[in-house]
């Protein structure tokens, strides 16, 4: 007997039909002898209708009645998918945020689970009852609901299932697992059997989508192995169909480059004419930080003259222009004439396998660089190389990449 | 200053558009200094939606799944009106039912208001905040989301009128009053400008479908003046455009007959051959009543012959055939002979000046009989007289009565 927490996302509750394939898997769950949580994400496309009325009405909305609203979507599914295991004469009823009471700080709009109660749940566990929570949300202080952000689901899975010591996290969503890259741009992309923490977090944090971020996070530092697996196909967590994402020591077979990842929404800033003095980075970066601009590759050249130099960094395209804005106010920077181009793509390969490889950057530059691609921006972790190049060479970096490394061989 | 409770229906707060509209009728009463809470149903056919899901996965939901879903729709609506109260420069909160709480019994599906705590609301009214709450739902014991049946919502707020010890409940719809008839069947029909609770309760009970019969018995109980009004017009409901429903004693000019009202959804069922011995009847409506049979107008015919006689009565159609199959399953009724007819209407007059007038009755008949309008069935209380006519005569009778009593002249 295990216990688990079964998460389905909202293509995998998209509708009655749905809903109910996703209850025959918690059903098998149930006969297998495990004892079960279930967090279910709204309908897809609800949320995004629920956030759109908030914004109609007024886009300076009260984030407590955002919150208020937007929660809605997983009410609604927590309730059918308990239905929907009674009918398969599974004991099940559902759980809101208040009502368990899963408590969050209060960031409303963007809240933190900052304690699950799990007390009644574990005596309902003892009677065969399954647990269907409404991701996404929980209980601020003076009882306000409080969502956790978008993808929240995720999060709101991983927290239970270490709230609830479970072995293991299964996130069913509209993908079989985690791929050594996207199997659209590269047919030979192969399933990764298993991850480490670290390495997916990388991935999430470098455009891979299948799962959150903070739900990574919280896997790896609370040590709650997920699963990510589909929930179209006809098998159950259990059977270990899917990626499981794990500690570094339980991975067997370790590869130098276990993925690649890309974003395509970042855009280039250049900036030229920008004095070569001490502190003039802060000058830069300071004002676009207080302004929450999300500055990611940064790169100044040599100065050749000891007095302007020029700098490049990347944001997200959305942030582009209040980046551009922000710098053109600054008295400081009134000299610099900036450079902006969208049309480029962050490339990435990741792989704990790093730390004692030499020469896997020097792989990566070869294979771009036989190509014919260019790189405008390098940088570097313990376990990722990411690269911006022109948004055109993304399929041929990928493709190259990908049998550089000699990720299509299992 | 005055107390109001503000109530909007789903036609009212159908889409954004309307929720503002809605909005500026309760800022435009803020503004002449009152305190007021609001009401929101759910935009409209958002709860029918809900509840076709839950059919659709299991007929035989759980009805506390049942109300965790349905409520969603109130939810959501209560945080949109908040938002544009907000918008308005009108400090709003919003409260579920469970928030308040709104106390109920453990009917799931059809609970019943058992407590309403305001002590919260009440300090926020003196800091002048509009409390906006989801209608139709509540808390059950072991909190647990409890709605109150379809149309729920006009008694949360009528209730909550109640606690606030508010002066008036508004109910705002899609029509700007109750009518002396429905003027899509006689033109010359007359928006009534003060009524009393126990003529809107037999109308309501009748087939009018402006009030839920359940809101306007609470009115009744605890006197809380309703005013059903149109959220379509340019008025607000400190300048009474609509129909007020109040105690009889506050109603100036009384009407000997203040309104027309008729139900088509009634069923005729005769039996023929019943043995004519005591306890005869309690055979017949004992096991209806133990079904849940809704009998209505019942009339039983001197038996010729001492021997054996013939009964007739209505049930609403949609419980016809359960009647059938049970009357068919009685041992003791098993020589009577069943007869049935959908093609019928329940039509009728309502109104407190009969008690003190003769002859209320005298006119409905002779006005029928003019026309060559045959009744099947009469049934009369204190203050209405009900006949069962063929369907093909309703609109012929409505007028032919609404002319008899004089009901256009205002």
């Amino acid at each position: 007997m295990a216990r688990i927490v079964m998460k389905f996302g909202g293509t995998s509750v998209a509708d009655c039909e749905r809903i109910e394939r996703a209850a025959d898997k918690v059903a098998a769950e149930v006969a297998r002898g495990n004892e079960v949580a279930v967090v279910v994400s709204a309908m897809s496309g609800v949320t995004n209708k629920l956030v759109n009325y908030c914004s109609e009405i007024s886009p300076l909305y009260d984030a407590r009645e955002y919150d208020t609203v937007v929660s809605s979507g997983e009410q609604v599914t927590a309730g059918l998918m308990a239905i929907a295991l009674q009918k398969r004469g599974v004991s099940a009823r559902s759980w809101l945020g208040w009502q368990v009471p899963i408590v969050t700080s209060n960031v409303h709009g963007k809240a933190r689970i900052e304690e699950i109660n799990t007390e009644e749940m574990e005596k309902r566990f003892a009677e065969q009852e399954v647990a269907v929570l409404a991701g996404f949300q929980g209980i601020s202080e003076r009882s306000r609901i409080a969502t956790l952000g978008r993808g929240g689901s995720d999060t709101t899975a991983v927290a239970l299932a270490a709230a609830l010591n479970a072995e293991r996290c299964d996130i069913y969503t509209d993908v079989n697992g985690v791929y050594t890259t996207d199997p659209r741009i590269e047919k030979g992309a192969r399933k990764i059997d298993r991850i480490s923490y670290e390495e997916m977090l990388e991935l999430a944090s470098l455009g891979t989508k299948v799962l959150q971020v903070r739900s990574v996070e919280m896997a790896y530092k609370r040590d709650v192995p997920i699963q990510v697996l589909s929930s179209f196909e006809d098998k159950i967590g259990s059977d270990l169909p899917g990626t499981l994402v794990t500690r570094e020591e339980d991975i067997m077979e370790q590869h130098i480059v276990n993925g690649i990842a890309f974003a395509k929404d970042e855009a280039k800033v250049t900036l030229f004419n920008v004095p070569d003095v001490p502190g003039v980075a802060a000058k830069v970066f300071g004002p676009l930080a207080d302004s929450s601009v999300n500055v990611d590759m940064i790169v100044q050249n040599v100065s050749e003259d000891g007095q302007v130099t020029d700098m490049t960094f990347t944001v997200p395209e959305g942030e582009l222009q209040k980046a551009i804005d922000i710098l053109a106010g600054q008295e400081d920077l009134k000299d610099v004439k900036i450079r902006t181009d969208k049309e480029v793509v962050k490339v990435s390969v990741v792989g704990i396998g790093m730390r004692s490889h030499a020469g896997v950057a020097q792989t990566m530059f070869s294979a771009l660089a036989e190509k014919g691609v260019s790189i405008h921006v390098i940088s570097t972790s313990e376990i990722k190389i990411s690269v911006l190049i022109a948004k055109d060479y993304l399929e041929l970096a990928v493709r190259a990449l990908h049998e550089a490394y000699g990720l299509d061989q299992s």
